[in-house]
């Protein structure tokens, strides 16, 4: 067991906040289950830590089948594990990886037919949990505009299960998004409490095109200039014994209405 | 101004924890927009507390309407009011309300005829979302079994966006929801990755019977003693490229394919 030195703990452990995570281009996953999910998607860390003796079977298998996928895997102790994971229970492993950065202009080749937008989630919860839908659902990318939570802080990681190492996830200003919808031949679909639940009507949208899912949050929905520039309002029919959805269930269940009508 | 003693507030601030909650049975809700669906559910705090200082004009207005209900409102300190409060900007304003206690012999009754059973939802974001979700889809109950996070713990009433003041919440004991099966005249659905998606058979279950929609948690799903009562397993279809939902989404996806199959 080699300790770590007190400058590679430090780096680690300001990998939990956004600010050195940016400066380090690099982000941690804690935990069999969500590493397990990083290893299904060929997301490789490029460095795991990890304490044999905190570990499961199972946990023991993931740090196997890390080091024969090639990846350093370091043994260290329960305490220094402790220090550089968000959870109490880390599970005896924790990995970092290189925060991804997918280009922005394939969004604009339309290599991306269908795509989530998610305008100003701040709430880590509601990204990580709009995340895994969207990989659920057969959306190609997710894309955050305005005041969004940091896709790979611990949080959002955790509430993704993991799915955020299945599908890109692109940071774009507003005016991108308006180009995307103007000159990129993407249809908005924007989610609304104002708009339309005729199935007919979204699915004419849909089929003929690729498409941008704009969802927003829950206090203020989607920003006016997006709503400007939508093909289409989309409203869930609910009761109006509440005056709306949580914002990861509203996504989800559209994402779900759009993934049923295209199959 | 007339501060609170020592004990008052110390009174207020166990109803933080769910031990306070249970020995006192109140429970605390705070800012201006929880409280106004309070109001809109008629369901009026025993007593309120605000800081006249840092009342919004929508605040004021709201607390002039709780006095006119007939609600008692102290003034505090703005102090006073942060020691009790959850959040570190109640918006000038806590209530605390007598926690709800609907008789189950109600369920046997069949007083509810569209009840959302959440089977061990033991995270309280997951469980407000979902008690919002029945709100929303016309459910007429929240039944709770197993291992569930308090209906009346901050967190919950938070997520739910005031939902808990709008439908009854009810725990029973594992036994009872098996009874409510066998001799209480529910169906039972049941969510499970393992089921039907024939919709068919969907409205054959919910359109000739009152119903219970069992949800699970994402790491265990519905219990097995749950589901050998189950009169139909739900499947929601996704790609699997996720193993499952986040709980709270794939129960309100199936609220609303149930709220959309009634209408």
């Amino acid at each position: 067991m080699m300790p770590l030195t007190r400058t590679e703990l430090k780096n680690l452990r300001a990998l939990r906040n956004k600010k050195g995570r940016r400066e380090q281009g690099r982000f941690l996953a804690e935990g069999v289950r969500l590493l397990e999910e990083a290893l299904r998607y060929a997301f490789l860390p490029a460095m795991a830590y990890d304490n044999p003796l905190a570990l499961s079977e199972r946990g023991a298998m993931l740090v196997a089948q890390l080091r024969s996928a090639g990846v350093a895997v370091q043994d260290v102790t329960a305490k220094q594990l402790e220090a550089m994971a968000d959870t109490r229970a880390p599970q005896g492993v924790v990995a970092v990886f290189v925060v991804p950065d997918p280009d922005p202009q394939e969004l604009f080749e339309r290599r991306y037919r269908k795509v989530v937008l998610c305008d100003s989630i701040s709430d880590p919860g509601n990204l990580g949990t709009l995340i895994r839908s969207a990989l659920a659902f057969e959306f190609e990318a997710v894309v955050l505009t305005g005041d969004a939570a940091d896709p790979y802080s611990p949080k959002v990681v955790r509430s993704s299960a993991g799915a955020v190492f299945g599908i890109p996830v692109l940071a774009i200003n507003v005016d991108e998004a308006v180009r995307l919808v103007q000159g990129g031949g993407y249809a908005l679909l924007a989610a609304s409490g104002k708009g339309s639940s005729d199935m007919n009507k979204l699915n004419r949208v849909i089929a003929g095109h690729d498409f941008l899912l704009a969802v927003g949050s829950e206090g203020h929905g989607v920003s006016d200039t997006l709503m400007e520039q939508s093909t289409m309002c989309w409203r869930i029919t609910h009761s109006d014994a509440v005056e709306s959805l949580n914002a990861a269930v509203a996504g989800s269940i559209i994402m779900k209405q759009v993934y049923d009508a295209g199959h």
